[in-house]
């Protein structure tokens, strides 16, 4: 993005920031913002988040669930969910940065909604009167976390609805240490993005810089295609999708994925075997002797997958 | 709709009401709502607000504005609103449901999102504590006033997003006095509600009820295609779209609209008499003789109108 | 539609007649057709028809019910279904014909496959080995009857794909008595079929007459959208879309259809009274003195429907 | 159409005149433009013109076939268009004004190309040097004639892409004497157009008045959906789309569809009867005895129309 | 996929089975299907099949022709295909696993339609007196041989119209030793299934399980976009399609592609030699030298290739 | 693609060429065609180009600056156009053969329209009176020259609409030494192609060689989706769409171009420090100590790019 570009988007891009109030303490930065979802209400709305939280009161999946999430799939994930009711957690159609890099992290949403002066006007003041300088989508960036992604709501648009290009697309990669983008929008300058190593999904790509468009929440619930997307969901991204999963649930997924990744390791070594039918072998072998085999590999190879992760 | 059918949909549709506090005294119905978008935050985000203001807070365009309105089309909305820098406030593509019929009225905003049960636990308990027992679809419509449009971002949902059946249309006919809808989504009972006189704009039809999703604000600022509407925004519907107008610019549109009507007749007027090519007259006259006829007719059809509109 | 084109369209659809038999005895013409689905076939696929068959084996949904359907909309046929677990039962996404006449009639099925000479030359000579000269779309409506509605799986086919011109739409109104029409695929000659009286549900309109198709089934399962439609279903057409009824469901909903006629008479009656909001009265009446005037009321009415369509 | 958006118009909509030269002579008034496509192009372009030609050089198919082809429908022209290897005359896809309305007339033809400045300059100084001092799509309109349709190449646009308001199309309206308009673009105005009785078709409308295009030919070979059209062609549009009919191939359309009424009034006439299956009628009757029947009533009846035709 | 996952399918999945006798004799597994599309039916509708048969009554291709064909592209195909009035044998808009890897096989066909509880409950029923006892997506998956390609009807169903995720992706590679998978509906698991090396051409991808349809058909004739595949059919997908070959016109093919490959070979060499334009050399060299030059090259290279194949 | 398709192509693709006049001598070969674009024309309609001209008149961006060229990007590019207020100058939309290869060289342009027999056929007499044979794709491909980009309207036709196979794909290769493809149309052979080593972009792949359309413009503007393209403009093809830059642009361009890379290379190595917020540091430096490391790394940078440049 050039020098240029940005300042037109400055000029068309401003924040509608009703209590914002960055730079007051560290504990405060970034955790809530626009009509005033507050954060009491982030913290009420996460109530059941079972982690410790961030400082801007985001539930803070551990790191260690965050490294086992890596190996997930948006079917694995699925079927718990499912299980909990929820479902309407996962969003795809997005063009797909890096197909064969699974992208993990903690939701850090931003949302966008056209531009509308006189709405823009109040904000810019409110937010002056706070001390804050100027509102751009970097105001949300300069805000991010290691292991964050960035979630943003832009309603799909292409032109001026691009929410970084290379450089901030770069910063976006440090800050988080390479946790990913997601962007109900577009992405510019997309021949540099396709050299730095960080997953995203976006809509599409354009020339044209951010504009017309006015920044109305930071850390506020969105919506992501048919999602609503909570800040502090552990965002997971396949080839294919990705999935905004709610703090409580994560812990059930992930000992439920490695079930299913033995389920599948003994499931393709009978098929190897080439003497059974699909039918005797999937989902559940018929034959009780072939199920007693399963469940007793199940349970030792369970046993090894725990005892190697906590000898780690 | 059917009695089953609406059961179903207040099982899905519960409300996220962070400091709803509906049923306190006259003044504050409906004001404002979730995700603590305060009484206050909508007073300030509407401060250009010229008129009166209804008790919920949204500003009251008169209803002699209203009134004068229904002879306006979005052509002549757009002059006036790109001089006042205001680009983005016109959407279409809707169904429209009596296309001869001009829809104008008071924005009253209704905002839902994917359902999603952790989120809206919380709203639900927190509704309840103050005194809401139920959080449907019709907590808002029963808030609607005389001279409203109900106006609901269900982001563009056809299956479950289906915000009236013939039954509730003919009750927000009544409450709002044959005002309008305009829905980011779809409407069901097509044949029930094509027997009641109210216009409509919809994205689609769909047997199911509403369901699979929360509702998430009343009289907030919302999101209907390309435009961000501000509750109290005078809505204008013609044959193809509908105009979002900010109550600061009503009367300079409806001003303009007086001087495009005179120039539209007498321009027909002109090419009645078949001597003129459509340059010749059209945009401006090019004969300085032909253009003082104009401004001269301009003059008097616009002392007439009003004097016309002052005697009623 | 011309002599030329017929000629085009018979040289391009041509019938894959397995076991076709068409002129042994009236109690065999039109029953079932190709790949072997044989009359018994049909009898035991609609085995919980509890209405008579017309003589090609289709459930014979009596006249009395059809007339009673004709107060139906697409609203009040979901609930039913839903209740019974058909989920797949509606179609839309049709340009429709006459938007304000509802369509009641028997399911009368035909599939065509895309052309392709070596299976197509196979059922000719079939057909031709069991005396019929020609195998064309007439082939088919010419086994109409009073009652029946014409389903046709075209595949969504657009150029080539047109059922009927003017023409054949007005024989196939005389044969069926103004039955209708259902055409996944398109129509020609609108101009025409616009000034004939009988509902029609078509994808698309395209001057080519039918061709590079085959034709593979008469009253055979067919798939129309997201519908398997059987023969003999009870098709109901209204403003927006298509139910197929199974026979063993109609009862049900014609009368739970007056129950919610009733219901929203009442309601209205409710809503004119203007003293109520929207959730004292509607899905059901909160106040228990309500409730009970509402049970009066729908008793009261339900008798009298009762009792005037005994009369007749 | 308001006089600021005209003169937006026309800042951004200059015509590519290489050329041109209007004022010369009636001979010579838009007959030919941009690019050089002469007088003597368009002129060796229609050889097969057996009619006379409009001053501008097009093929003026006679006022009595235009008054006869009001009679016709797409489908009846596809015939004997298919058999003449015209199979790329059609084009359909857009919204209809009028529905019930056939539209008839010449086609009067005008490209535009996106706006590029550097090639807009040079036209517009190639105008100027030729005494045309303002180049917008009133332009073109200015030389429109009585019996007229408008056809314009906008490329699809809707945004900037309206051809016309209500004030342009009531005067194409009066020149052409009700012929009719078809673009490849938007419209704007549509409340207003829709009082004035001249058939339309166009593919979407829209508030903004057209810009940020360039006029680049009048009455050149332009292309609409799959259609080439070449200017004089009889345009012919009913309920669904359009026919671009060579002169040339005029009269034998107008002859063929005289067969083609008198068949299907014989064919409904003999459906009437209730006797016959469609087969033994329809595309020709299959009985001897019937087929002379209908050869006599045929000749019986050209004859009629014949002589009642020239008895006007 | 996971077991829970399977057991929903296998629950929403069943198969509609008039005349299925899978367990009786080698001699019929798989043969023919639902609806009494019976062994002699497909013998019949493949009259022309000049091979031997597979067991289940479809033709079969010879392995050495299947070699032969991976050399194949669409363009290939398609000129002995309309030679020989085949016009609707080819079908693209697929996602394709691996675009650069030619699929292969022999056409082995299944079907669904929407799930309607009274239809499959008589399948279920009718199955089970024949002794089968579960009818699901393996039910068809467990009769694959080696060499096949599994083509199935999902009517583009992307939730639920999952026919398989990356275990029983895994085992149609063993079961056909990597033959290959065309679906016109969704596949699950793939960034399991992009580890499989097997070619796979689909519509799109969703995390949900195959539900909600019911099986009606096992290597019966069904349709693919705008084919109707024959069981047996030679398929071969390249990067961008899949062709459907009738048995019957396989060696055609073959040879005419020996025939192109040759020429390809030449032209190129010639435009290497940077000596002609174009027009000179393709599509035949305009010089009579230089054809034949060609001539001779063609019939040289032609007894090589031959004799080469010969050789193995 | 084979030969019997090219015949087929042959017989359907014939050129409109009214003063068409190749073969006098090198000056004319190639420079304009149809509908009279004489090579005046295109020399006043690019009288800004700055630079020589090719023989067939196009302007001639240097070498030099086609090689530099290949470090750009679409995004850098939009800023000096929009600068200079070229808003319509960029497609996108296409499939991208590779990808990450950016395609560089001068328009050739060439336009197809829908065929039309009565038209075709003047244009081949008129043609043939010139000494031109024959008039098909092939004629344009032959005139290509090292350097060229060939630019192709074929109105997004699939079917029909391929401009190349693989033979003509890699003479377009050897001809313009590797320069490129952008068509509004599709292409065949894509397997083929997929081993040839030049970019591409199309909208489609189809195996249907190119017919029912006819060749109506070489190196006359053109237009490519939303853009007017002139023969000679610069063509930069990135990851994701294509610039068409006029000659007089290019310089301001490339310059700029410089800029931005250093611009962004300082940007990351700052960000690499990880002691800044992105805003800090972009779009410019916050800090004035900053901002002029800043500006002395610019002005060191140019300085070495430039001697760099120049000792090659």
């Amino acid at each position: 993005m050039t020098r240029v570009a940005i300042m037109n988007a400055v000029r068309h891009t401003t924040i509608l920031a009703g209590g914002l109030c960055l730079m007051l303490s560290a504990s405060t930065i970034g955790h809530a913002q626009l009509f005033n979802f507050s954060h009491q209400d982030l913290i009420d709305y996460t109530a059941q988040n079972p982690f410790e939280r961030l400082s801007d009161g985001r539930p803070r999946v551990p790191d260690e669930m965050i490294a086992r999430a890596r190996g997930l799939s948006a079917e694995e994930i699925w079927e718990v969910l499912e299980d909990k009711q929820f479902h309407n957690q996962y969003a795809d159609g997005f063009r797909v940065l890096y197909p064969g890099k699974t992208m993990v992290g903690r939701a850090f949403t931003v949302q966008f909604m056209p531009e509308r002066s006189d709405v823009d006007n109040v904000a810019v003041a409110k937010a002056k009167a706070r001390g804050i300088p100027e509102l751009t989508n970097q105001t949300a960036i300069d805000m991010l976390q290691p292991g964050d992604v960035l979630v943003v709501d832009l309603f799909g648009k292409k032109t001026d609805g691009t929410i970084v290009g290379d450089n901030l697309f770069y910063y976006v990669m440090k800050a988080t240490h390479g946790g990913g983008l997601v962007v109900d929008g577009s992405v510019r300058d997309l021949d540099g993005i396709s050299e730095i190593d960080m997953p995203a999904y976006f809509r599409s790509v354009d020339p044209t810089p951010v504009g017309n468009v006015m920044l109305t929440g930071i850390n506020t619930p969105i919506r992501i295609g048919g999602v609503t997307v909570m800040p502090g969901d552990l965002v997971v991204g396949d080839r294919e999708g990705v999935y905004f999963i709610p703090p409580q649930a994560v812990k059930d997924v992930l000992d439920r994925a490695d079930e299913i990744h033995i389920h599948d390791e003994w499931t393709k070594k009978k098929f190897d075997e080439g003497k059974y039918k699909s039918s005797e072998i999937y989902g559940s072998p018929t034959d009780p002797k072939l199920r007693r085999e399963y469940e007793e590999y199940l349970k030792k190879r369970l046993e090894e997958i725990r005892s190697q992760r906590n000898s780690h």
